[in-house]
Protein backbone atom coordinates (compact mmCIF):
# COMPACT_ATOMS: atom_id res chain seq x y z
CA UNK A 1 0.00 0.00 0.00
CA UNK A 2 1.71 3.40 -1.02
CA UNK A 3 0.86 6.43 0.66
CA UNK A 4 1.04 8.05 -2.35
CA UNK A 5 -0.28 7.25 -5.39
CA UNK A 6 1.85 6.26 -8.42
CA UNK A 7 1.99 8.74 -11.95
CA UNK A 8 2.84 5.43 -14.06
CA UNK A 9 -0.64 4.01 -13.15
CA UNK A 10 -2.57 7.12 -14.45
CA UNK A 11 -5.20 5.95 -17.24
CA UNK A 12 -7.56 8.50 -18.86
CA UNK A 13 -10.54 6.87 -19.27
CA UNK A 14 -11.40 8.66 -23.17
CA UNK A 15 -15.20 9.34 -21.87
CA UNK A 16 -13.00 12.24 -20.29
CA UNK A 17 -12.19 13.92 -23.22
CA UNK A 18 -15.43 13.09 -24.72
CA UNK A 19 -14.71 16.02 -27.40
CA UNK A 20 -11.77 13.97 -28.52
CA UNK A 21 -11.63 10.87 -30.91
CA UNK A 22 -9.16 8.29 -30.34
CA UNK A 23 -6.26 9.74 -32.33
CA UNK A 24 -6.52 12.79 -30.61
CA UNK A 25 -6.50 11.17 -27.31
CA UNK A 26 -3.51 9.07 -27.55
CA UNK A 27 -1.61 11.89 -29.03
CA UNK A 28 -2.40 13.88 -25.90
CA UNK A 29 -1.85 10.60 -23.55
CA UNK A 30 1.86 10.49 -25.17
CA UNK A 31 2.23 14.06 -25.29
CA UNK A 32 1.45 14.32 -21.11
CA UNK A 33 3.45 11.19 -20.32
CA UNK A 34 0.01 9.32 -19.70
CA UNK A 35 0.70 5.71 -19.99
CA UNK A 36 -2.56 3.57 -20.06
CA UNK A 37 -5.72 4.78 -21.86
CA UNK A 38 -9.51 3.30 -21.30
CA UNK A 39 -11.22 2.81 -24.73
CA UNK A 40 -14.37 3.30 -25.74
CA UNK A 41 -16.01 1.16 -28.05
CA UNK A 42 -18.26 4.20 -29.93
CA UNK A 43 -14.49 5.57 -30.85
CA UNK A 44 -13.46 2.58 -32.01
CA UNK A 45 -15.95 2.14 -34.57
CA UNK A 46 -15.49 5.87 -35.30
CA UNK A 47 -12.05 4.95 -36.92
CA UNK A 48 -12.46 1.05 -37.15
CA UNK A 49 -10.64 -1.57 -35.34
CA UNK A 50 -7.50 -1.59 -37.59
CA UNK A 51 -6.65 1.76 -37.01
CA UNK A 52 -7.36 1.85 -33.16
CA UNK A 53 -5.13 -0.66 -32.99
CA UNK A 54 -2.41 0.77 -34.78
CA UNK A 55 -2.81 4.36 -33.03
CA UNK A 56 -2.66 2.62 -29.55
CA UNK A 57 0.86 0.73 -30.84
CA UNK A 58 1.59 3.90 -32.94
CA UNK A 59 1.55 5.72 -29.55
CA UNK A 60 2.95 3.26 -27.40
CA UNK A 61 0.06 2.78 -25.04
CA UNK A 62 -1.26 0.06 -22.71
CA UNK A 63 -5.07 -0.19 -23.11
CA UNK A 64 -7.08 -0.54 -19.13
CA UNK A 65 -10.00 -1.52 -20.38
CA UNK A 66 -12.37 -1.34 -23.19
CA UNK A 67 -15.48 0.17 -22.34
CA UNK A 68 -18.61 -1.57 -22.28
CA UNK A 69 -19.76 -4.57 -22.54
CA UNK A 70 -23.01 -5.81 -20.52
CA UNK A 71 -26.55 -4.30 -21.00
CA UNK A 72 -28.22 -8.13 -20.56
CA UNK A 73 -31.68 -7.78 -18.99
CA UNK A 74 -33.70 -7.03 -22.22
CA UNK A 75 -37.34 -8.07 -22.57
CA UNK A 76 -37.16 -10.84 -25.28
CA UNK A 77 -35.05 -14.12 -25.32
CA UNK A 78 -34.21 -12.52 -29.06
CA UNK A 79 -32.96 -9.37 -27.67
CA UNK A 80 -30.92 -11.16 -24.80
CA UNK A 81 -29.14 -13.18 -27.28
CA UNK A 82 -28.32 -10.31 -29.44
CA UNK A 83 -26.71 -8.49 -26.37
CA UNK A 84 -24.61 -11.59 -25.66
CA UNK A 85 -23.54 -11.79 -29.12
CA UNK A 86 -22.47 -7.85 -29.14
CA UNK A 87 -20.94 -8.98 -25.81
CA UNK A 88 -18.64 -11.66 -28.05
CA UNK A 89 -17.91 -8.80 -30.69
CA UNK A 90 -16.91 -6.45 -27.58
CA UNK A 91 -14.49 -9.14 -26.39
CA UNK A 92 -12.61 -9.70 -29.71
CA UNK A 93 -12.14 -5.90 -29.87
CA UNK A 94 -10.56 -6.20 -26.44
CA UNK A 95 -8.16 -9.17 -27.29
CA UNK A 96 -7.40 -7.32 -30.36
CA UNK A 97 -6.67 -3.94 -28.32
CA UNK A 98 -4.62 -5.81 -25.89
CA UNK A 99 -7.26 -4.76 -23.57
CA UNK A 100 -6.52 -6.05 -19.76
CA UNK A 101 -10.41 -6.11 -19.16
CA UNK A 102 -13.71 -5.88 -20.68
CA UNK A 103 -15.92 -3.53 -18.43
CA UNK A 104 -19.05 -4.66 -17.71
CA UNK A 105 -22.25 -2.41 -17.42
CA UNK A 106 -24.84 -4.63 -16.45
CA UNK A 107 -27.77 -3.29 -17.33
CA UNK A 108 -31.38 -3.23 -16.09
CA UNK A 109 -34.70 -4.15 -16.26
CA UNK A 110 -37.24 -3.35 -18.73
CA UNK A 111 -40.12 -4.25 -15.92
CA UNK A 112 -40.28 -4.56 -12.53
CA UNK A 113 -39.14 -7.44 -11.40
CA UNK A 114 -35.07 -6.94 -10.68
CA UNK A 115 -34.98 -10.31 -9.38
CA UNK A 116 -35.39 -11.34 -13.11
CA UNK A 117 -32.72 -9.16 -14.27
CA UNK A 118 -30.25 -9.90 -11.67
CA UNK A 119 -30.68 -13.60 -13.08
CA UNK A 120 -30.36 -12.43 -16.73
CA UNK A 121 -26.98 -10.60 -15.78
CA UNK A 122 -25.72 -13.60 -14.36
CA UNK A 123 -26.60 -16.10 -17.01
CA UNK A 124 -25.03 -13.17 -19.41
CA UNK A 125 -21.72 -13.21 -17.78
CA UNK A 126 -21.74 -16.94 -17.95
CA UNK A 127 -22.51 -17.28 -21.56
CA UNK A 128 -19.62 -14.62 -22.22
CA UNK A 129 -17.19 -16.19 -20.03
CA UNK A 130 -15.75 -19.28 -22.25
CA UNK A 131 -15.92 -16.95 -25.26
CA UNK A 132 -13.65 -14.51 -22.76
CA UNK A 133 -11.31 -17.50 -21.79
CA UNK A 134 -10.01 -18.51 -25.02
CA UNK A 135 -9.45 -14.61 -26.27
CA UNK A 136 -7.55 -13.88 -22.98
CA UNK A 137 -10.12 -11.20 -21.77
CA UNK A 138 -11.48 -10.82 -18.28
CA UNK A 139 -14.66 -9.54 -17.32
CA UNK A 140 -15.23 -6.94 -15.24
CA UNK A 141 -18.33 -6.74 -13.35
CA UNK A 142 -18.88 -2.99 -12.08
CA UNK A 143 -21.53 -1.90 -9.80
CA UNK A 144 -23.16 1.57 -10.48
CA UNK A 145 -24.71 3.62 -8.33
CA UNK A 146 -28.13 2.83 -6.99
CA UNK A 147 -29.39 6.32 -9.15
CA UNK A 148 -28.86 4.37 -12.29
CA UNK A 149 -30.98 0.64 -11.04
CA UNK A 150 -33.71 1.33 -13.50
CA UNK A 151 -31.74 2.46 -16.90
CA UNK A 152 -28.38 1.47 -16.21
CA UNK A 153 -27.41 -1.42 -13.76
CA UNK A 154 -28.96 -3.59 -11.58
CA UNK A 155 -25.95 -4.34 -9.93
CA UNK A 156 -25.53 -1.69 -7.35
CA UNK A 157 -23.22 -2.38 -4.53
CA UNK A 158 -19.61 -4.11 -4.37
CA UNK A 159 -21.19 -6.35 -2.58
CA UNK A 160 -23.62 -7.59 -5.08
CA UNK A 161 -20.75 -7.69 -7.49
CA UNK A 162 -18.50 -9.65 -5.22
CA UNK A 163 -21.24 -12.29 -4.60
CA UNK A 164 -22.05 -12.46 -8.55
CA UNK A 165 -18.22 -13.22 -9.17
CA UNK A 166 -18.21 -16.01 -6.32
CA UNK A 167 -21.42 -17.43 -8.03
CA UNK A 168 -19.93 -17.42 -11.64
CA UNK A 169 -16.60 -19.43 -10.05
CA UNK A 170 -14.24 -18.22 -12.88
CA UNK A 171 -10.50 -16.62 -12.58
CA UNK A 172 -12.24 -14.89 -16.26
CA UNK A 173 -14.18 -12.43 -13.94
CA UNK A 174 -13.44 -9.56 -11.44
CA UNK A 175 -14.85 -6.45 -10.18
CA UNK A 176 -14.25 -3.01 -10.88
CA UNK A 177 -14.29 -0.19 -8.31
CA UNK A 178 -15.45 2.92 -9.42
CA UNK A 179 -15.23 5.22 -6.67
CA UNK A 180 -18.41 7.48 -7.95
CA UNK A 181 -20.32 4.39 -8.33
CA UNK A 182 -19.34 3.02 -3.97
CA UNK A 183 -18.43 5.78 -1.78
CA UNK A 184 -21.76 6.19 -0.54
CA UNK A 185 -21.91 2.51 0.66
CA UNK A 186 -21.56 2.04 4.48
CA UNK A 187 -20.31 -1.73 3.91
CA UNK A 188 -17.80 -0.13 1.23
CA UNK A 189 -14.23 -0.99 3.05
CA UNK A 190 -15.76 -4.63 3.93
CA UNK A 191 -16.74 -5.15 0.23
CA UNK A 192 -13.36 -4.24 -0.79
CA UNK A 193 -11.75 -6.72 1.58
CA UNK A 194 -13.79 -9.58 0.39
CA UNK A 195 -13.22 -8.74 -3.20
CA UNK A 196 -9.16 -9.24 -2.71
CA UNK A 197 -8.08 -10.76 -5.75
CA UNK A 198 -10.47 -9.69 -7.99
CA UNK A 199 -10.22 -6.53 -8.60
CA UNK A 200 -10.01 -6.17 -12.31
CA UNK A 201 -9.90 -1.87 -12.28
CA UNK A 202 -10.31 1.25 -10.14
CA UNK A 203 -11.58 4.44 -11.60
CA UNK A 204 -11.76 7.82 -10.01
CA UNK A 205 -13.50 10.85 -10.15
CA UNK A 206 -15.57 13.04 -7.36
CA UNK A 207 -18.91 14.01 -6.52
CA UNK A 208 -19.45 18.01 -6.36
CA UNK A 209 -22.60 18.74 -3.73
CA UNK A 210 -25.11 19.71 -4.96
CA UNK A 211 -25.27 17.10 -9.04
CA UNK A 212 -27.69 18.53 -11.21
CA UNK A 213 -27.10 15.76 -14.01
CA UNK A 214 -27.41 12.41 -13.12
CA UNK A 215 -25.32 11.15 -16.15
CA UNK A 216 -22.98 13.90 -16.75
CA UNK A 217 -22.37 14.78 -12.88
CA UNK A 218 -18.65 14.24 -12.04
CA UNK A 219 -16.33 16.00 -11.45
CA UNK A 220 -12.62 16.32 -11.10
CA UNK A 221 -10.52 14.41 -7.90
CA UNK A 222 -10.97 16.96 -4.93
CA UNK A 223 -13.90 19.01 -6.19
CA UNK A 224 -16.34 16.38 -4.21
CA UNK A 225 -16.78 15.11 -1.16
CA UNK A 226 -15.45 11.47 -1.76
CA UNK A 227 -12.25 10.34 0.04
CA UNK A 228 -10.80 9.11 -2.66
CA UNK A 229 -7.32 8.24 -0.72
CA UNK A 230 -8.89 6.13 1.90
CA UNK A 231 -10.66 4.13 -1.18
CA UNK A 232 -7.86 3.71 -3.50
CA UNK A 233 -5.86 2.82 -0.35
CA UNK A 234 -8.14 0.13 0.64
CA UNK A 235 -7.89 -0.88 -2.78
CA UNK A 236 -4.14 -0.97 -3.12
CA UNK A 237 -4.16 -3.25 -0.11
CA UNK A 238 -6.24 -6.11 -1.22
CA UNK A 239 -3.48 -6.23 -3.80
CA UNK A 240 -4.49 -4.49 -6.50
CA UNK A 241 -1.64 -2.33 -8.48
CA UNK A 242 -2.82 -2.02 -11.70
CA UNK A 243 -4.13 1.80 -14.27
CA UNK A 244 -6.27 4.03 -12.30
CA UNK A 245 -8.39 5.46 -14.61
CA UNK A 246 -9.87 8.76 -14.46
CA UNK A 247 -13.37 8.85 -15.99
CA UNK A 248 -15.26 12.10 -15.48
CA UNK A 249 -18.77 12.57 -17.45
CA UNK A 250 -18.92 16.06 -17.47
CA UNK A 251 -20.56 18.73 -20.24
CA UNK A 252 -18.36 21.40 -18.99
CA UNK A 253 -15.55 19.46 -18.61
CA UNK A 254 -16.11 17.95 -22.13
CA UNK A 255 -15.91 21.84 -23.59
CA UNK A 256 -12.44 22.20 -22.58
CA UNK A 257 -9.40 21.62 -25.09
CA UNK A 258 -8.33 18.00 -24.60
CA UNK A 259 -5.27 19.21 -23.41
CA UNK A 260 -6.16 21.53 -20.98
CA UNK A 261 -8.37 18.75 -19.37
CA UNK A 262 -5.50 16.40 -19.48
CA UNK A 263 -3.60 18.87 -17.59
CA UNK A 264 -5.77 19.56 -14.90
CA UNK A 265 -6.46 15.03 -14.51
CA UNK A 266 -3.09 14.94 -13.88
CA UNK A 267 -3.03 17.41 -11.15
CA UNK A 268 -6.22 16.48 -9.88
CA UNK A 269 -5.31 12.52 -10.01
CA UNK A 270 -1.71 13.23 -7.99
CA UNK A 271 -3.25 15.46 -5.54
CA UNK A 272 -6.44 13.84 -4.94
CA UNK A 273 -6.03 10.25 -5.23
CA UNK B 1 -50.72 -9.52 5.07
CA UNK B 2 -53.59 -8.27 3.07
CA UNK B 3 -53.71 -8.75 -0.92
CA UNK B 4 -55.55 -5.48 -1.51
CA UNK B 5 -54.24 -2.17 0.63
CA UNK B 6 -57.36 -1.00 2.61
CA UNK B 7 -58.46 2.59 1.61
CA UNK B 8 -58.62 3.30 5.58
CA UNK B 9 -54.61 3.59 5.45
CA UNK B 10 -53.70 5.92 2.47
CA UNK B 11 -52.49 9.01 4.32
CA UNK B 12 -51.53 12.69 2.09
CA UNK B 13 -48.19 13.25 3.07
CA UNK B 14 -48.31 17.12 2.54
CA UNK B 15 -45.45 17.31 0.56
CA UNK B 16 -47.14 15.86 -2.49
CA UNK B 17 -49.63 19.15 -2.47
CA UNK B 18 -47.14 21.61 -1.59
CA UNK B 19 -49.32 24.29 -3.15
CA UNK B 20 -51.51 23.98 -0.18
CA UNK B 21 -51.48 25.21 3.01
CA UNK B 22 -52.19 23.06 6.01
CA UNK B 23 -56.01 24.36 6.25
CA UNK B 24 -56.21 23.49 2.60
CA UNK B 25 -54.45 19.94 3.04
CA UNK B 26 -56.90 19.02 5.57
CA UNK B 27 -59.96 20.16 4.46
CA UNK B 28 -59.05 18.35 0.92
CA UNK B 29 -58.29 15.03 2.97
CA UNK B 30 -61.89 15.09 4.99
CA UNK B 31 -63.90 16.13 1.79
CA UNK B 32 -61.75 13.09 -0.36
CA UNK B 33 -62.09 10.91 2.93
CA UNK B 34 -58.81 10.36 3.67
CA UNK B 35 -58.49 9.93 7.50
CA UNK B 36 -54.78 10.13 7.54
CA UNK B 37 -52.18 13.10 7.33
CA UNK B 38 -48.25 14.12 7.37
CA UNK B 39 -47.65 16.90 8.26
CA UNK B 40 -44.78 19.27 7.36
CA UNK B 41 -42.84 21.91 9.62
CA UNK B 42 -43.09 24.46 7.65
CA UNK B 43 -46.58 24.19 6.69
CA UNK B 44 -47.12 24.17 10.63
CA UNK B 45 -45.14 27.17 11.21
CA UNK B 46 -46.89 29.09 8.43
CA UNK B 47 -49.94 28.79 10.60
CA UNK B 48 -48.70 28.35 14.23
CA UNK B 49 -49.42 25.24 16.06
CA UNK B 50 -52.31 25.75 17.98
CA UNK B 51 -53.92 26.66 14.90
CA UNK B 52 -52.38 23.52 13.10
CA UNK B 53 -53.73 21.66 16.17
CA UNK B 54 -57.33 22.92 15.68
CA UNK B 55 -57.25 22.72 11.56
CA UNK B 56 -56.55 18.47 12.34
CA UNK B 57 -59.12 18.38 15.23
CA UNK B 58 -61.79 20.02 13.09
CA UNK B 59 -61.25 18.22 10.13
CA UNK B 60 -61.19 15.23 12.53
CA UNK B 61 -57.84 14.03 10.79
CA UNK B 62 -55.15 11.34 12.16
CA UNK B 63 -51.63 12.18 11.75
CA UNK B 64 -49.62 9.49 10.87
CA UNK B 65 -45.99 11.44 11.52
CA UNK B 66 -44.03 15.28 11.40
CA UNK B 67 -41.88 15.94 8.89
CA UNK B 68 -39.27 16.19 10.04
CA UNK B 69 -36.47 15.88 12.41
CA UNK B 70 -32.89 14.83 11.86
CA UNK B 71 -29.96 16.36 10.40
CA UNK B 72 -27.76 16.00 12.79
CA UNK B 73 -24.26 16.28 11.49
CA UNK B 74 -22.34 19.82 11.47
CA UNK B 75 -19.38 21.19 11.21
CA UNK B 76 -19.41 22.38 14.74
CA UNK B 77 -20.16 21.26 17.96
CA UNK B 78 -22.43 24.33 18.57
CA UNK B 79 -24.23 23.84 15.56
CA UNK B 80 -25.21 20.46 16.39
CA UNK B 81 -26.50 21.45 19.42
CA UNK B 82 -28.51 23.51 17.72
CA UNK B 83 -29.80 20.62 16.01
CA UNK B 84 -30.47 18.89 18.54
CA UNK B 85 -32.60 21.74 19.93
CA UNK B 86 -34.25 21.81 17.01
CA UNK B 87 -35.07 18.34 17.10
CA UNK B 88 -36.76 18.52 21.03
CA UNK B 89 -38.89 21.47 19.22
CA UNK B 90 -40.05 19.33 16.59
CA UNK B 91 -41.11 16.75 19.49
CA UNK B 92 -42.88 18.98 21.25
CA UNK B 93 -44.69 19.69 17.67
CA UNK B 94 -45.13 15.83 16.95
CA UNK B 95 -46.71 15.84 20.80
CA UNK B 96 -49.01 18.44 20.13
CA UNK B 97 -50.06 17.26 17.03
CA UNK B 98 -50.68 13.94 17.98
CA UNK B 99 -48.26 12.80 15.43
CA UNK B 100 -47.43 8.85 15.34
CA UNK B 101 -44.07 9.53 14.83
CA UNK B 102 -41.23 11.98 13.88
CA UNK B 103 -39.75 11.16 10.65
CA UNK B 104 -35.76 11.85 11.29
CA UNK B 105 -34.07 12.77 7.81
CA UNK B 106 -30.60 12.03 9.68
CA UNK B 107 -28.48 14.83 7.48
CA UNK B 108 -25.12 14.55 5.73
CA UNK B 109 -21.39 15.48 6.39
CA UNK B 110 -20.09 18.62 6.29
CA UNK B 111 -17.02 17.23 4.80
CA UNK B 112 -15.59 13.83 3.77
CA UNK B 113 -15.69 11.72 6.66
CA UNK B 114 -19.25 9.70 6.28
CA UNK B 115 -18.11 7.54 9.53
CA UNK B 116 -17.95 10.29 11.76
CA UNK B 117 -21.24 11.66 10.56
CA UNK B 118 -22.74 8.50 11.03
CA UNK B 119 -21.87 9.00 14.68
CA UNK B 120 -23.21 11.92 14.98
CA UNK B 121 -26.34 10.30 13.93
CA UNK B 122 -26.72 7.87 16.39
CA UNK B 123 -25.38 10.67 19.26
CA UNK B 124 -27.83 12.92 18.33
CA UNK B 125 -30.43 10.50 18.58
CA UNK B 126 -29.56 8.74 21.29
CA UNK B 127 -29.53 12.67 22.97
CA UNK B 128 -32.86 13.14 22.02
CA UNK B 129 -34.68 9.93 22.93
CA UNK B 130 -35.35 10.45 26.82
CA UNK B 131 -37.05 13.91 25.67
CA UNK B 132 -39.15 11.67 22.93
CA UNK B 133 -39.89 9.01 25.56
CA UNK B 134 -40.99 12.03 27.83
CA UNK B 135 -43.66 13.35 25.21
CA UNK B 136 -44.65 9.71 23.80
CA UNK B 137 -43.41 10.41 20.51
CA UNK B 138 -41.99 7.35 18.52
CA UNK B 139 -38.58 8.37 16.50
CA UNK B 140 -38.69 7.07 12.68
CA UNK B 141 -35.47 6.53 11.34
CA UNK B 142 -35.34 6.92 7.29
CA UNK B 143 -33.09 5.90 5.20
CA UNK B 144 -32.90 7.61 1.84
CA UNK B 145 -31.03 6.53 -1.53
CA UNK B 146 -27.91 7.17 -1.81
CA UNK B 147 -28.15 9.70 -4.16
CA UNK B 148 -28.87 11.95 -1.51
CA UNK B 149 -26.03 10.41 1.09
CA UNK B 150 -23.76 13.97 0.47
CA UNK B 151 -26.29 16.36 1.37
CA UNK B 152 -29.02 14.88 3.10
CA UNK B 153 -28.90 11.49 4.70
CA UNK B 154 -25.96 9.43 5.16
CA UNK B 155 -28.38 6.84 6.28
CA UNK B 156 -28.90 5.16 3.05
CA UNK B 157 -30.10 1.50 3.72
CA UNK B 158 -32.56 0.04 5.37
CA UNK B 159 -29.90 -2.44 6.58
CA UNK B 160 -27.78 0.47 8.16
CA UNK B 161 -31.17 1.97 9.86
CA UNK B 162 -32.17 -1.14 11.70
CA UNK B 163 -28.69 -1.60 12.68
CA UNK B 164 -28.60 1.64 14.77
CA UNK B 165 -31.80 1.22 15.58
CA UNK B 166 -30.85 -1.52 17.48
CA UNK B 167 -27.60 0.05 18.85
CA UNK B 168 -29.65 2.74 19.86
CA UNK B 169 -31.67 -0.12 21.59
CA UNK B 170 -34.83 2.26 22.66
CA UNK B 171 -38.19 1.26 21.87
CA UNK B 172 -39.14 4.87 21.26
CA UNK B 173 -36.80 4.81 17.93
CA UNK B 174 -37.97 2.57 14.31
CA UNK B 175 -37.64 2.74 11.17
CA UNK B 176 -39.51 4.29 8.42
CA UNK B 177 -39.76 2.74 4.62
CA UNK B 178 -40.31 4.62 1.74
CA UNK B 179 -39.96 2.85 -1.68
CA UNK B 180 -38.75 5.41 -3.35
CA UNK B 181 -35.53 5.23 -1.23
CA UNK B 182 -35.31 1.26 -0.77
CA UNK B 183 -36.40 -0.73 -3.85
CA UNK B 184 -33.41 -0.35 -5.59
CA UNK B 185 -31.73 -2.69 -2.86
CA UNK B 186 -30.73 -6.34 -3.66
CA UNK B 187 -31.20 -6.84 0.18
CA UNK B 188 -34.64 -4.89 0.54
CA UNK B 189 -36.21 -7.82 1.49
CA UNK B 190 -33.79 -9.01 3.90
CA UNK B 191 -33.55 -5.60 5.53
CA UNK B 192 -37.45 -5.67 6.07
CA UNK B 193 -37.24 -9.21 7.74
CA UNK B 194 -34.96 -7.51 9.59
CA UNK B 195 -36.77 -4.82 10.99
CA UNK B 196 -39.60 -7.11 12.32
CA UNK B 197 -41.40 -5.04 15.50
CA UNK B 198 -39.75 -1.51 14.66
CA UNK B 199 -41.63 -0.60 11.22
CA UNK B 200 -42.88 2.62 12.19
CA UNK B 201 -44.27 4.13 9.08
CA UNK B 202 -44.36 3.44 5.16
CA UNK B 203 -44.41 5.67 2.04
CA UNK B 204 -44.91 5.39 -1.46
CA UNK B 205 -44.49 6.68 -4.51
CA UNK B 206 -42.63 6.03 -7.95
CA UNK B 207 -39.80 6.05 -9.44
CA UNK B 208 -40.44 6.85 -13.29
CA UNK B 209 -37.53 6.59 -15.87
CA UNK B 210 -35.54 8.87 -16.55
CA UNK B 211 -35.29 10.65 -14.39
CA UNK B 212 -34.13 14.89 -14.15
CA UNK B 213 -34.32 16.02 -10.68
CA UNK B 214 -32.52 14.72 -8.03
CA UNK B 215 -35.03 16.20 -5.35
CA UNK B 216 -38.21 16.56 -7.43
CA UNK B 217 -37.76 13.40 -9.11
CA UNK B 218 -41.26 11.06 -8.00
CA UNK B 219 -44.42 9.84 -9.62
CA UNK B 220 -47.85 8.44 -8.63
CA UNK B 221 -47.70 4.95 -8.16
CA UNK B 222 -47.62 3.02 -11.27
CA UNK B 223 -45.96 5.27 -13.55
CA UNK B 224 -42.51 3.86 -12.51
CA UNK B 225 -40.76 0.73 -12.12
CA UNK B 226 -40.65 0.29 -8.58
CA UNK B 227 -42.38 -2.74 -7.33
CA UNK B 228 -44.71 -1.39 -4.45
CA UNK B 229 -47.16 -4.38 -4.02
CA UNK B 230 -44.47 -6.16 -2.96
CA UNK B 231 -42.97 -3.79 -1.04
CA UNK B 232 -45.93 -3.19 0.96
CA UNK B 233 -46.90 -6.95 1.19
CA UNK B 234 -43.17 -7.42 2.82
CA UNK B 235 -43.67 -4.67 5.04
CA UNK B 236 -47.38 -5.74 6.11
CA UNK B 237 -46.17 -9.44 6.51
CA UNK B 238 -43.85 -7.76 9.56
CA UNK B 239 -46.82 -6.55 10.93
CA UNK B 240 -47.09 -2.96 10.17
CA UNK B 241 -50.79 -2.26 9.49
CA UNK B 242 -50.38 1.26 9.91
CA UNK B 243 -50.79 4.58 8.04
CA UNK B 244 -49.75 4.58 4.01
CA UNK B 245 -48.18 8.31 3.08
CA UNK B 246 -47.98 9.41 -0.26
CA UNK B 247 -45.35 11.25 -0.32
CA UNK B 248 -44.36 13.11 -3.73
CA UNK B 249 -42.33 15.98 -4.33
CA UNK B 250 -42.86 17.06 -8.33
CA UNK B 251 -43.06 19.71 -9.66
CA UNK B 252 -46.13 19.36 -12.05
CA UNK B 253 -47.81 17.45 -9.89
CA UNK B 254 -47.40 20.73 -7.79
CA UNK B 255 -48.41 22.78 -10.57
CA UNK B 256 -51.84 20.72 -10.13
CA UNK B 257 -54.83 21.97 -8.46
CA UNK B 258 -54.78 19.69 -5.09
CA UNK B 259 -58.10 18.56 -5.61
CA UNK B 260 -57.25 16.74 -9.03
CA UNK B 261 -53.76 15.29 -7.43
CA UNK B 262 -55.72 13.87 -4.62
CA UNK B 263 -58.05 12.22 -6.72
CA UNK B 264 -55.13 11.04 -8.68
CA UNK B 265 -53.00 9.93 -5.73
CA UNK B 266 -56.35 7.80 -4.08
CA UNK B 267 -56.40 5.94 -7.79
CA UNK B 268 -52.89 5.51 -7.94
CA UNK B 269 -53.22 4.25 -4.01
CA UNK B 270 -55.78 1.71 -5.08
CA UNK B 271 -54.18 0.40 -8.02
CA UNK B 272 -50.55 0.20 -7.46
CA UNK B 273 -50.24 -0.22 -3.70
Amino acid sequence: MNEKVADHRLSLNQITTENWNLKEAAAGCAEQGIEWIGIWRHKVHEIGLKEAKQTIKNYNLKVSSLCRGGMFPAATDLIRQERIDDNKRAIEEAAELGAEVLVLVCGSSPDKDLQTSRRWVQEGIEAIVPFAEDHGVKLGIEPLHPMYAADRSVIVTLGEANEMQRAIASKQVGVIVDVFHVWWDPLLYKHIEDARGSILGFHVSDWKVPIHDLFKARSFMGEGIIDIPRIRKAVDHQGYDGPIEVEIMNQSIWDLPGEETLQKMKASYRSHV
